[in-house]
Parts: C-alpha cells; structure tokens; sequence
C-alpha cells in the first residue's frame, strides 16, 4: 500500500490557504461534513485551484452562488452527476467515482446506481434520456475527434435541447480535466465518500 | 430501468430445480442469507450450472466440500476473490464486480478494497505480490495470447509458485466465462451485495 | 523453437489419471485415434478437469452421453464448432483454431472453412444465419460488456431462438475459458489435427 | 463544406460580451491582431469562459498579467505549447493543432516543429528533455489510469522537478478540456493561424 | 534533435542513381524545383524504387508519361492527394502527410485543407463525394479486413464507381505501403514542402 | 456464400493479358501448377499489376529473374515467407495466409509452421533470429508510427544487419499493399493452397 494518505504531490491544510480559497471551501466542508481531498490537493497551487472551483461551480451547480436561475429546460443536478460518474468510470478514475459516485446516490436516493454506472456506463440500463446523455458523454470522452452532427442529431432525437448538450458535453470536458489531475495527484477519496448515500435515512 | 429482476432469459426458483442443484444451491444460500442471482439464473440449463458449480468450488474454495487441503503454498481467498474483481472490472461485469466485492470486502475486512480495485484495477496500489498477481490476471483476461515466458518470470520474481500461477491463470479463465455469462444474462447483482462488508461489525 | 511438447506445466499421462477420468480420457482417444493434448495438460488439476469435460459435453455434444434429445430447433454440430474457431481466431488461440478447425472440416467436409474463417471471422463469407451467429459470437467473445438488446435483436431477426442464442454465448462464454488456458499452458496442438478433415475421403 | 464560420453553437460578438469579458478579450486580440475563435464560442457562457481563461493563463502565462515570477526551475513557454500541441494532435484536435502549432512556431523560430509534432507527436525526434515531457504528456491524454510511479521516474530521470511534473500533467488535463470543447462546438482555426511563424521575418 | 538529414539507412544523390532512374528523378526535380527526399532514401534499392515509382504514377497520375486517357469518370487528381494526406494523417506518417499535403493545397487552391484533414482526418467537413472517399479510404488503411459489401454499397450510394472504389482503396494500398517505408527509413520532409500552397499566387 | 469465384471485381484470363503479362504470368503457373488468383485479379489494371510483379519480385525472390546475387548475409526465402504470414494474419489477410502459409510451408519442410505463426503471430515460438524478425515486422505492420531506433536496435542485437532491417520493413510494407488489394478485391485463395506442403513429399 502507498504512503501517502491524500495526493502525490503533498496537500495544503485549511488553515495554510489563501483567505479566499479557505472561505471557499470551508463553504464546502459545511456542507459536506469534511473536506473533499481533491480541495487539498490542488490547493497547492491556488490559482489554478480558483479556476477549477469555478468552472465546478457553473456547470455542477450553475443556481448555486453566483449562478443564476437557468432560462428554458436544464439537466438536472443527479443528471450532472450520472455524466460524472460514466465518464470518470470510462477513465478509471477513483477518487472521481467514488466521491462523485456518492453524490449521485444522495441525489437519486438510489443505493445501486453508482456501482452500476461505474462497472458498465455502456450497457447499464438506463431511460431513454439518460442513455442518450451518457452515451453522448462517453464519445466525448473516449473520442470526441468523432463527433459528428449525426450524433447530436441522437441526443436531440432523445430530447436534449441545444443547451442541455452543451452542458453533456462541457461537464464531460471538465471530468476529463478533472480525472487526469486525480490520476496525475495519485488522488485517494476521503474514507466517508465510500459509504455515503448506501444506507436508508 | 429494464423489465427484468434477475435475468434477461428469465430464472428457475430453488424449487423448481433438480434435487441435487437444489441441495447445492440451498447450502450457498444457507452460508450467504439469500440465493445469489447467478444460480437462479444458470438453473435454466441444469448440467451448465452443475460444470459451473464444479468449476467454482475446485478453484475459489479448493478446500471446501468436494476438496482437500491443498500441499504447499496457494493463493489465500481474499487473493482469488481479488483476481475476480479486478478481472471482471477489466471486463466491466456488474454481476461479478458487484458480488464478489462484496466477498472481497468480507474476506480482506478492508471496505475500499473492492471500489478502488474495481474502479482502476491497472494501478491500484496493492503490495508486490498483489500487483504480481493483478497484473498477470489482467493480461490474460484481455489479451492471452500476448503471455509468454517473460510474464511469467515476473510473476516467480514476485515469490508465485507454479501452482499459484496455475490458479492465477485458471480463476481469470473461469470469470472470463462466467463475466460473459452475466452479460449474457444481463444478469442483476442481488441488493445484498452491495453493502455486504462496508459497515464495521 | 520451445522444448516443451504439450504443456508449460508438464502433462498427466492417461494411465496415471484417476479412473474415471482415465476412462472418459479414453472414450475420448478411442473415437478421435489419438488423446488430444488439452486432456493431459488439464488432467494436472483433476477437478478441474472433470467440470471442463462436463462444461463441453453440455454445449458441444448435448445430446451425446449424460445428455438428452433437445425440444425444438438447436444450432447443428458444425455451428457450434464454427463459433468455437470464429471466437478461438479472435482470441489468437492456436490450439482451439487446430483442433476445432479439424473437426470443423470434418463436420462440414468442406477442407476449407477453418482456415477461411480462422484468418477472418470478421468478414469471412458465410450464410445469413451463420452470419449472425459469427457475429454474436465475436461481440461476446471481444467485448461482452456492449451487449445490448439491439444485438439480440439481430440475432432474432436471423431466425435464432432464444435457446440457440443462449448456446451461442455459452459456448463462446467456454471458449473464452479454454483459450485462455491453453495460453496459460501453451498448450501445443497434436500433430493429427493439422491434417485432419483436409482430404477427400 | 459546412456552413458555419465559427462554431457549431454560434458565437457572441467581442462588443456583446460583458464587460469584464470585452476587456479581456480586447486584450488578447491587441496582441495576436485578431480574436481567436475560442473566445468567441466559448462566451456564449460567461462564466465558463471566464474560468476557462483564469486556468489557461495559471498554466500557459503563470509570469503573466495575475501571476508571479515562479521559483525555481520552470517549464519553458515553448515546452507548454509543445505539450498542447503533442496532445491536442493525439486527440485529433485541428482548432488546438492550429491555433497551439503557430505559436509553437513563433515561440520556437521554427517553421516545421508544429507540423513534424502533429502528425507524429509519439516519435517525433526532440531533445531527451522534451521527449519526455512529450511521453508524459502523451499518457496522461490517452490512458491516465495508467500513470504509475515508474513513468514519473522516467521523467525525473530526465531532469524534471516536481512542480515541472505538475504542468506537465495540468496543462495535459487542461486541453483535455480544451479539445472536447473545440469538438463539442466544431471549432474552426482563424485563418490567421495557418500561416503564422512559417515565414522568416 | 537528430543528426540524420534525409534518412536513416542514408541516401544516394541524383548523379549517382542508374540512368534510368536518374532521368526519371530528373524530370521529377525539374517540375517540383527539388528532388522529393523519397527518392533519394529509396534509390539504395534501384529495384524497389522503379516498382515504386511505376505504382505511384499509374495510380496517381493515370494520365501522364507511360499512362493513357482514362476511359469514364475518374477521381480527380485533388482527390487522389485527399486519400493520400487522409490515411497518411492515419497513419502518422510525416513524410506523405507534409509532402502530399503541400500537392494538395496546390491542387486544391486552398490554404487550409492539407491542415484540416491531416489533424482529424474522421470528422473533417467535406462534400458528401469526398466524405466518402476518406471514409472508405480510412477503413481500408486501418482494418481493411473489416470490408465488406455493405461499406462499397455507400460508396456507390455516394456515385462512386467500381472503377473509383478500386482507385481508393490501391491509393489507399499504396501508401500503406509507402508510409511504412518513411517511418522505416526516418524520412524527413524537404523543407520547401512545409509552405508550398500556403501563400496566394 | 458468395457469388464470385476469384474477386468482386472480377478477372481477367491468362489469355487475355497483354503479351509481356501473360508470359509473366504464365511463368509462375508453370512453376506453381497454376495461376494464383491474384494475378488473374490485379490482371485489370495492368499497369499496377506490372510493378506489383516488379516489387514482389525484387522483395521475395531478390536473385531470381531480373536480379543478382545479393552481397552479404540476406534474409533466407523461408525467413520472407514468414514475413509475409506473420503480417498476413495480423491484418486478417486470407489470401496471403494461405497462399504465402503454403510457400511457407515448402520453404521449411514443417507441415505445422504456418498455421502456428497465423494464429498466433505474436506469442508463437520461434528461435531469436526469427523472433526478432516477426516482432519488428508487426510493429510496422500495425503501428510504423511507434517504430523508433530502440526497436531497431533490438533487431540489430539478434543478429539482423542494416540491409536485414531494411528487407524485413520493405516485405512488410509490401504486404501492407497486398493485404489490403485483397481485402479491397474479396480475393479468393486458390483451393490448391490449402493442401500444398501439408503432406510429406
């Protein structure tokens, strides 16, 4: 077993941010009850940490601060995360399943559905909507050199609207960022991720 | 979400199996709480699910009933537990990820043993005889053809013996069978599994 | 070129088999002239033996001994073998390309199916149900987890049963098994197969 | 030959973005002499733009406008386009190709290192220090999972510290991003971009 | 960088190739101002460059020295550099994609489409006719034993001809070839090729 | 099955070629006992056909006809031959593994060599000599691209000269061309190839 017990790279405790950045995420760890270890991580380098907390925020909770309530028909919230969860499970990436893995079974209220997605995205079943956004995903994940009108034309046979296929696909983009800085950082998930969103509440 | 509860051809239920599968699978279910979906489903072709009940039990319980104890070294069960999970999450087997996780989780009481092997079984950190035995399990799941005396001299330098690599080789052979089956099938992990050895007991 | 001659680990003889082994191994010698080799190299773990000659005698000869006529249509003795070469072909396994392509030719008495289909399964010509049972066959074999009702449907729509495509997987489910064991014991073909089933009788 | 100009989504004019946008946008476009198509797609979002640039200018400018002369060793702007436009090739990228290749030309005064990267990034000649950055870069696009201590060790053994480690890896996952948003909107080069940098001045 | 020039195996001058073959490069250098380093490298083997040269001019310039009027309709020339510089693009091939590339841009009159098709060959905007020329083109350069009729009948869909299907795929067998010979010998582009086409006239 | 004999393009009979075609082509039939399909198949192009002959010749047969004694060691024909089916198979070429398997077949007495080399190219015993050639030779076959002077260099290690390499590339490189003319023509392999060199003489 490795040594280390947050990232690669080493980690940056609460206390030793940039006062914006501890703002922030002390935000986070209220909500969530600790600190998500990514947090730690890439605060070692705090620029590239605020830009990463904002392009987090406008696609994975675009009404939260400062958002604004989005005009027209959206993905919901456990929709952004279905996309997360099949595209970091196409990369293998760890620390973005589980931890993204346990939010979608929050938002779901679904104990199933996470491992399901992340041992099988491409066969799991799914309804029509949500098959045509994560088979949508994992082209733009894996491929997205073949991406073609036809295959917008499947999304929106599918129902998604313009904006909603932005966001498939600029949510899949982040996640592929986002899992290579967790393979990159060795990234390991917080021990509570594993268990959350399993147990009836 | 699919029609089907256990499998996509349907299911046998315990009484409605010959008396000796009965016999059988009613003593797994006695061990484990409940039927697990695989033998339900394999019960539609009684003298495929006895050859696979004989495979099984000669290669993951080669001691239990039907066995002997075994001379020299051998793989532990938490190690042949390990070989199945991180082969089948190669292979992307819900079924076989989803339930032999769960025994992984009981056997290693370790409850992210199975989520971080099944999430990336290419890197995870694992000791040197873990990864030896991972990485020669990996390659014969996805390319067999490729193994040549090379892989093996890596699996002796990390201390297997030629029984271990037998086993090795041989659980890998039987989930390649059994992973297919279970996509066959479309085959559904029972809910047991997945919180089976994620609480502290 | 490599010493060994039948296996990597050494092979049992037929007379020092247990005897019921030593006696189906015998039956087996009996109507092919010759003990293939795969019988001694897999007789070194004689449980596991036993469930891969129950394995095969279910799917390749099910109305042969221990079996029974089947109710309804059934894919033909030649169309089992022909999935057997198709999917060993894609899985580079010299052993089951020899030996099934052998007894392919003499199912079919046409000397040049096996090498046709073993060098392309991908496109050999072929009729439509054949066809479509190659195709299903390769899916499985290469990359079960994309199965989906949409490829069953093709099945279907080819005139195969539900029964038929069950055996379909099964049968590739056991190949995928028994290419990788004889990758394990780089297992060497008998000299008679290479012959056989090549000239007009 | 398709219709649009720009992008797939249409695209926001530099006098229609907002204000915070338009000055920065001005900005880019005073130095390259004209406004790269990117900017214009991408602010049919605002807030991801804007994120978008914060983390391209963290990574590809960090001693520029918002940042601060690094310690230490660092990557030279050279290296950094060099790895986006290694990796954009491998994701079959032609907006990132382009747009990346030219100022790979300016930066380096050389007319064919963007064309010789492009179509060969995995054994284009170069020096040992930026082969390496190139194969490190070129892991983490396609297969991060992958990513062990060993190939790290490669790239310290050619002399990179652990922070040149960090850009190799974030600049790789930031066009990650980059290059899925260019094939979500079928982003189109600025004509500008062919011929930059071939010419000696 | 390498200290190599032209090629690996090194390189024969004009004057010191056979008459034959110096008259024939001769006429080459006279139309292009340079002689192409292809010709150099091979021209260590007179034989192998004759043979290589006979096939690239029946193939590539039907109609000039040693060829004949083609009788019905035929790809036009910028269509046979399009499959060059596609399956070359493919292939990673640097040589053929900046040497062809430039003939191209030439033949085409434009700028930009040596860069488009060679950066993403799969999914570069082209008419219905070339789209499915490179279609064909790409399936034929990267797994051609995958054709089968129903890939010629949406060529014919698209108004190719036997004759033009034929022409697609030996231009596409040819730089197969010719391809594997570049990176076997290292080939380096001439410099003039880099810009050639790129500057209006 | 399909409808065609020889190829979807249809053929063109020995007596139909033009006179230095057919005389070549007649040569080969008095040595072989018949035309190989393939001549009669490219026959409609003669132009091509001509320096497919060429090339072939000059590549497999460098001291017959038209050639010269080679200076220093060469490839011995066996050790061409196995080029051939080894890339052959790899591309799923069923002309050229049965025609070329049959040549190989005679070269070396051994009635097994060609089907243990085109079923498993990548793992099939050879001794070094021809061990390193088979794995240089598909690694151009599949991925020229990735060659690089390490490979090379092990090539040379075993023994192989400059002009060794440059055989075993260029054989290679031509049955790239040939594999895909077959595929692209549906090219049927002359039933007299199956059998030949299978019985012993």
């Amino acid at each position: 077993m490795g040594e280390h017990v947050i990232s690669r790279f080493g980690h940056v405790e609460l206390e030793d941010m940039p006062s914006d950045l501890r703002d922030r995420v002390a935000a986070v760890a209220d909500r969530s009850g600790f600190v998500p270890n990514v947090l730690l991580a890439l605060a070692r380098r705090p620029r590239e940490l605020r830009a990463f907390l904002d392009y987090h925020d406008a696609l994975m909770d675009p009404e939260g601060p400062g958002g604004a309530p989005q005009a027209g028909p959206a993905l919901s919230k456990a929709e952004r995360e279905l996309i997360v969860v099949a595209t970091s499970a196409a990369n293998h990436c760890t620390y973005c399943v589980v931890a993204h893995g346990a939010i979608l079974r929050v938002r779901t209220k679904d104990p199933e559905i996470a491992d399901r997605v992340s041992t099988n995205p491409y066969a799991v079943e799914l309804n029509r909507r949500e098959r045509a956004i994560v088979d949508l995903a994992l082209l733009i994940a894996a491929d997205s050199a073949a991406l073609t009108e036809a295959e917008l034309d499947d999304a929106r046979a599918a129902g998604l609207t313009e904006d909603e296929i932005w966001d498939v696909g600029a949510i899949t983009a982040l996640f592929a960022l986002s899992n290579r800085m967790a393979h990159l950082t060795a990234l390991r998930p917080n021990p509570e991720f594993f268990l959350m969103g399993r147990l009836p509440r």
